[in-house]
């Protein structure tokens, strides 16, 4: 197609595209037309000016480039790029936002074209990275990552993160379109349409910039892509002043009309603005080349290998497991937040280091590159400090709209890591991911149910949180126990019990030396080993809780949101005597023993409660 | 005193400095001697070279400088600094990281220098910010905010929030100190000792940069901190290159020793290293004008007007309540995430713009920020959509330990948010807010009980959580009701009645509609609004739980963690029958009815059950 006939081309593409963003949301009745008003023209760019290569009939094409968008309240645009590629009728469009229609108000996996579900902003730079990572350092694919991203939200710690370690790893193939409407939700940016403001920042953290000043000129534009393709070792973003409201005069540049839509009477004065509208006009997206990773074949795990008795951290067990289980899934990668001498991923990182990338103390943009990597078929294994991931509680709530295959590991949880103190203690990393609707959590007590757990974790797609200790724990499983999820193992148990105690990690230790203690005295308890804190055997807890006098959860975690409510939230409606022992008292510094006794949930206050019970 | 004997008291400060640190981490068995190392010069020019004004024997005064060291580890540095301002003694700093000794692993308010409690990198600084604040805009004092702050975790995004907007607000009041020691927890950093790579990302931020080429240097460092002085109408950075392990050689710049201890036998060999060492030797920290704050007089606060039967989102009353109370609260602030329209933080802002923060799309700055004012008296309401604190929950959690009084707002609760989707729903708040282990979580219904609990928790000192709602409720309760924190309401009851549904927010309409429904059939319920989800007034819950068949929790939030397990934990050990209704399908698009509907947790949802449990 000739210059001119092109340029043609893409502006009956978007004068079409704004008759459907505003239609679509008009008969929404909610929505976010003017955002999508403003990015128009850079998305028809990219889309359909050849720049942007993707199978349609194949959106799984490893090679495909990637498009994220960051603003995901520009879902009008979004849905609307892809009816202009042909993948939406226009009947299709007006069914959006309404209840069952893939189409929905943020980007969800319901629309076949979402890369991962977005909304909360500041993220899909981070994803875009994970994606670029694979594209770069595992699958060697020479595919583009674009990310729309607004002016509001470069606000957010979490860009700046992400465009800090974007250029550490020279992630040339990720691209920013940074769509600066000078409005945000309420008012102002802080910028403004101060592009050099943006470009001096974007600049100084190592990125290539490159200026749109006319961010509806299809010229501007198309040069600016194909400026990017000259790029190495860099990653780079264009940074274009827009309007927000774009067409409609009495949109354009209004404060006040952030995620507001025109009524039909305001839509039918809209119209007209937009000049001859063909509805028959469609846009053409290139295809990738056909190119495809080398896979690596499956073999055989490393033999599991612990003497009994032997003194292991669970923390150092999942570095090993990692390291052992990676050649029966090679898709395995791990992050770790500059912490992997003590989250023990520096195990996997020295075997493996072409599939461990340092995120450094980023913990946001570490777990959107994850969330990245998961959709690029990747199984990422995520880890820091348990405390930490409290850090990113943001983007894994937002992780679970995406369906990923997505591990997590924290380390150091709970006071027992000792003279610390609180800041350094996951005390509620339990409530965080017990929280995430279809999550796993899991939290062993020794090395060989930490080996069988991250095992377990491989084999289950979704999400898996794994919790594990400071402290040396002793083995006490053989090598040849299976720890299904949604088990439990009761490893103590006799025909006259007074009580269950439900213990997990180091607490199970605490039970397990309470019922030496208690034995004794003549008095016998049940002890139950709760590894899998979600979801619980319900089966096997309800029967120590109808064999016994009650039920005592012990945890090192704070009591909202941890294993007692767990285990009663399992158990409802049945009404059990659930006795809670978690941490209640504000913790200090001190040895790891000494912070169990002060918060009642070492031995000796499991011996009290149970002689407590006993006297009824 | 004559400049040459100043740096040589300096010099002997620094040397019985170096010692202290050492030795009281050797007898600790753990903490950071080498990262205090680094920042010794940097710390002692500061509070002995003239620069740090404060008033030892009161550390509460208003105009007193501040420092606050967003590296935590780095206490055995921070405890010397005020053993040599003559306020711990040597056998007191060798309790360093015992149980029950002040001198916690990272710093505490069990420390009475401390300004807040830090640990979690990234978060001094915002803290700062809110100091810095609260100096310029509030209380109108010429004090200065000093952070200390590492290198490894300029990694993280929140500090470039904190950049960002201190730079917006000119503050020219906060002044950070980077210890470039080049070294993180397990090798080097993104930048090692690349000064400039600061520099230039810093200056973009809109800080002025003071280059400190060797932070060993006590002429250089009392240089720098003059230089700050002339600065005007922009915040400081001071970057400064340091040795890890300075001064003893063997731990001079060495990775492997993060975090790490000597043992007694090399200590024995790094001493001498440190040259003669006088133990009398003592600093002088200049004092502060005596300057203080204008306070204003508490006045009455408005009246509570409501239309009984008018419809009025618990958000909106929110916003009117923070208007309404400010004349009786004059230490009330407010920050808001760019979304005061939606919280309607604005009606408070547009009526008092003077004590309202727009704080941008940068959550973590926000709360970190809030904590800094509360530190200075002040009462701050903070405030974004209940989804997005999740992007704050570290800052959160760590601000429990400065055991502050600041309170939270979280607007558009669940999925009756309506067609915005997953993204934009607050589904995991309560369960995040309730895992914080001294917080008050709230929840009110309608206009009225949210005024009176805005109410409650102005006059509660400690952390509070509101979470308001999207749509519009009817206002059920008189303006003569009182609402006391740990209270619920029992909205409708009988002598006969079936089960109790225990609804909060948008179920309690639910529930209420529920009742109309099943009176027609006979059937009675009784009905309480909980709208204190923490504490839980569990002896009127348990009350309605013996004279009723069960209990059934309505909530619009994800089960883990919720109300259902709230209940059940507040109520335990005692059996009971408690039947959840919370949401637990993946959330979608549609209609806040539709939603409640989906999930289960509307009216039909609650006769269903009823009536279930009715059969038996």
């Amino acid at each position: 197609m000739p210059e001119a006939q092109k340029l043609e081309h893409l502006k009956k593409l978007a004068a079409l595209m704004r008759y459907y963003i505003l239609a679509m949301t008009t008969q929404a009745g909610s929505g976010h037309p003017t955002s999508s008003l403003s990015a128009t023209e850079l998305m028809a760019g990219l889309m359909f000016g050849g720049i942007f290569r993707f199978d349609l009939d194949n959106p799984e094409h490893p090679n495909n480039d990637r498009l994220i968008f960051s603003k995901g309240h520009a879902t009008p645009l979004f849905y609307t790029l892809w009816a202009m590629a042909g993948k939406l009728t226009a009947a299709e469009l007006m069914t959006y936002r309404h209840f069952g229609s893939p189409l929905e108000g943020h980007p969800t996996m319901s629309f076949p074209y979402t890369e991962a579900a977005t909304g909360s902003l500041g993220q899909g730079l981070s994803i875009g990275l994970g994606i670029a990572l694979n594209g770069k350092y595992l699958d060697k694919l020479p595919y583009t990552t674009y990310v729309l991203l607004g002016d509001s939200e470069m606000a957010e710690g979490s860009q700046w993160e992400t465009l800090q370690l974007a250029a550490h790893y020279k992630l040339d193939n990720l691209v920013g379109v940074l769509d600066v409407n000078r409005l945000g939700q309420r008012g102002e940016t802080q910028y403004g349409w101060d592009l050099l403001a943006y470009e001096e920042r974007i600049a100084a953290f190592g990125w290539e910039t490159i200026i749109v000043n006319d961010g509806h000129s299809f010229p501007e534009i198309i040069a600016a892509y194909q400026k990017v393709m000259t790029v190495a070792d860099k990653p780079i973003m264009i940074i274009a002043k827009t309007v927000k409201g774009k067409g409609v005069s009495f949109l354009e540049d209004q404060n006040g009309w952030h995620g507001k839509t025109l009524s039909p009477a305001e839509l039918e004065r809209a119209l007209p603005e937009l000049g001859p509208v063909d509805q028959s006009v469609r846009g053409v997206v290139s295809r990738p080349e056909d190119l495809k990773p080398v896979e690596v074949a499956p073999q055989a795990a490393g033999k599991l290998v612990y003497q009994p008795g032997a003194a292991v951290a669970t923390r150092k067990a999942y570095g090993n497991a990692l390291k052992r289980l990676y050649p029966q899934f090679p898709h395995l990668v791990s992050l770790d937040a500059e912490v992997s001498n003590s989250t023990y991923a520096e195990i996997f990182g020295d075997a493996y280091p072409q599939k461990f990338f340092e995120m450094y103390i980023a913990e946001q943009n570490m777990v959107g590159a994850g969330l990245g990597l998961a959709t690029r078929g990747k199984i990422p294994f995520v880890s820091t400090f348990a405390a930490f991931f409290s850090r990113a509680f943001d983007q894994i709530r937002m992780s679970q709209y995406s369906e990923p295959n997505l591990k997590f590991c924290g380390s150091h949880a709970g006071v027992s890591i000792g003279e610390d103190g609180p800041s350094q203690m996951g005390l509620e990393d339990l409530a965080m991911f017990r929280a995430i609707l279809d999550s796993v959590v899991l939290y062993p007590a020794d090395a060989v149910s930490t080996e069988r757990l991250v095992e377990a974790a491989l084999k289950h797609r979704g999400m898996v949180y794994i919790r594990t200790s400071r402290l040396a724990t002793p083995i006490i499983y053989s090598i040849e126990e299976e720890f299904p999820l949604g088990g439990c193992k009761v490893v103590r148990q006799s025909d006259n019990d007074l009580a269950t105690v439900i213990g997990a990690g180091v607490t199970l230790f605490e039970a397990l030396a309470a019922y030496e203690e208690l034995q004794q005295e003549g008095i016998n308890i049940r002890v139950i080993d709760l590894y899998s804190v979600k979801p619980v055997d319900a089966a096997t807890v309800l029967a120590a809780a109808k064999a016994t006098q009650g039920l005592i959860t012990v945890e090192d975690h704070y009591p909202a949101g941890g294993i007692g409510e767990a285990v009663m939230a399992a158990l409802a409606p049945n009404p059990v005597r659930l006795y809670s022992l978690a941490v209640t008292k504000k913790p200090k510094t001190g040895k790891p023993a000494e912070l169990l006794d002060y918060e009642d949930i070492s031995r000796s206050a499991i011996v009290r409660l149970v002689k407590q019970i006993k006297q009824g």
